[in-house]
């Protein structure tokens, strides 16, 4: 199906970062537009950090801009600039997507964690009662983290080089979620059934293995955040190790639907 | 050849109004960046009186939106916005296009009447040394005189309803072009060579004539600025007096080449 062209009419989302040439999900959700028959369209914003409340502030005073979404730097500031943080990005204090509501309102939610969890489900895999080894704590750790223990994983153990931040993390998702074993620990796999990478490890060339994490067995399930290349150091061991895997392409196409839906348009 | 879909990387161009939805140029730039390969989109910007000056912070400070077109109502207001007003802008005291420089600065110009010119030289007439008359003394009609008599054109007689703002065009023009006889007038054709509508009469169904022009000879060329319906009142009475004749379309389509000059895009 040929793309159609914008016209006057054409409703604009958008995402909003620094740097911006590199993000994928103009490309994902335009293709979705298309396929669903929208006349809407996603652009790349980019916004300086000195810039970007004036951005902000000019961007939602459109009135035919219906969503944003953020990425780096700006999933946490981006708060400021909505009137509703919905349960999610409550829990993590960071937003990656904002929509105008029908009152005129802006609301913001969290989506990586949700996106996580909708690329594991559609490699066939539910966290539920599952124990899970979790690398890495910041942002993206975070959501992770809070999304797995809310579809019900009996047990988290959190690594990060930085101590502090694997039992800030174990102790935020321990008070939200009681049911889950949420712990900071070393990068060890006896007894799990996943592990996940949820640093940046594995995007630049020369990059090895997130966490020495020795031999894989072949009942691991192994995902990676890091969208490119596909085939990351991790990925490519857990193949060999005959370990089924979802990279970090299955976390962005797994965040559309959830988007979409969050944006009314699905 | 398919439309490229808008990924990361595409550079942002926009046109802001109030309303949007019936703009023509995302339409006409998006074909012409298709067939140039341009990796760049024009999308539709719609901005209420009371945010458009917040709207246009915002927009200028995005790093990757390198210009914007301006309609009604904010021909005027958005000189405000602007480092540098350009000679026909300037001239006309509005603006239609801005765009970014290379030094950081925002340049406006006015191409409303440079495109009625493009398009009236497309349809194969130069009216250096013409007799014109003119219908119309506001935006449009103001940007036509100026390009006309800028163009060589000997002598523009105004006709508009209101006969202050014929006397105050017919001056405006006299003062910056000494040689191009500019007077305010009756709508009479007898020894002129061009009609030119440029008032919005036509556009609404049961409009008529934008003047009583009693009989057109078929020596005259009818031009007429509304962009639709194609056929106006006035363009099928000059079709049916064997007149040449040029619609609304032209002129937006002979702006489309300026612009993406003034762009840096041709």
């Amino acid at each position: 199906m040929r793309p159609r062209l914008i016209d006057g009419a054409t409703r604009i989302y958008g995402i909003i970062g620094d740097p911006i040439a590199q993000v994928k999900s103009p490309t994902v959700f335009n293709e979705k537009f298309r396929a669903m028959g929208k006349n809407a369209v996603m652009i790349p914003l980019h916004a300086k950090p000195d810039n970007f409340d004036q951005c902000m502030r000019g961007l939602k005073s459109l009135t035919n801009l219906d969503g944003i979404l953020v990425t780096l730097p700006y999933k946490n500031s981006v708060i400021a600039h909505v009137d509703n943080v919905l349960p999610a990005a409550k829990r993590i204090g960071a937003i990656n997507a904002i929509r105008r509501d029908a009152n005129g309102e802006w609301s913001g939610d969290m989506f990586d964690g949700k996106g996580f969890l909708g690329g594991m489900r559609a490699s066939g895999l539910d966290p539920k009662g599952l124990a899970i080894m979790l690398i890495g704590a910041g942002g993206a750790g975070s959501a992770i983290a809070d999304a797995l223990a809310e579809a019900g994983a009996a047990e988290i153990t959190i690594f990060d080089r930085d101590e502090d931040r694997s039992q800030r993390l174990a102790d935020r998702v321990a008070r939200s979620h009681p049911n889950c074993s949420a712990r900071p620990g070393p990068p060890a796999l006896a007894g799990r059934d996943v592990l996940v990478n949820a640093t940046p490890t594995g995007m630049s060339p020369g990059d090895g293995l997130p966490a020495e994490v020795g031999p894989l067995d072949d009942t691991l399930f192994v995902a990676d955040i890091v969208p490119r290349p596909e085939i990351t150091p991790l990925i490519e061991l857990a193949t060999r190790s005959g370990c089924r895997t979802m990279n970090g392409h299955a976390m962005v196409t797994g965040q559309a639907d959830a988007i979409l839906r969050f944006f009314g348009l699905l």
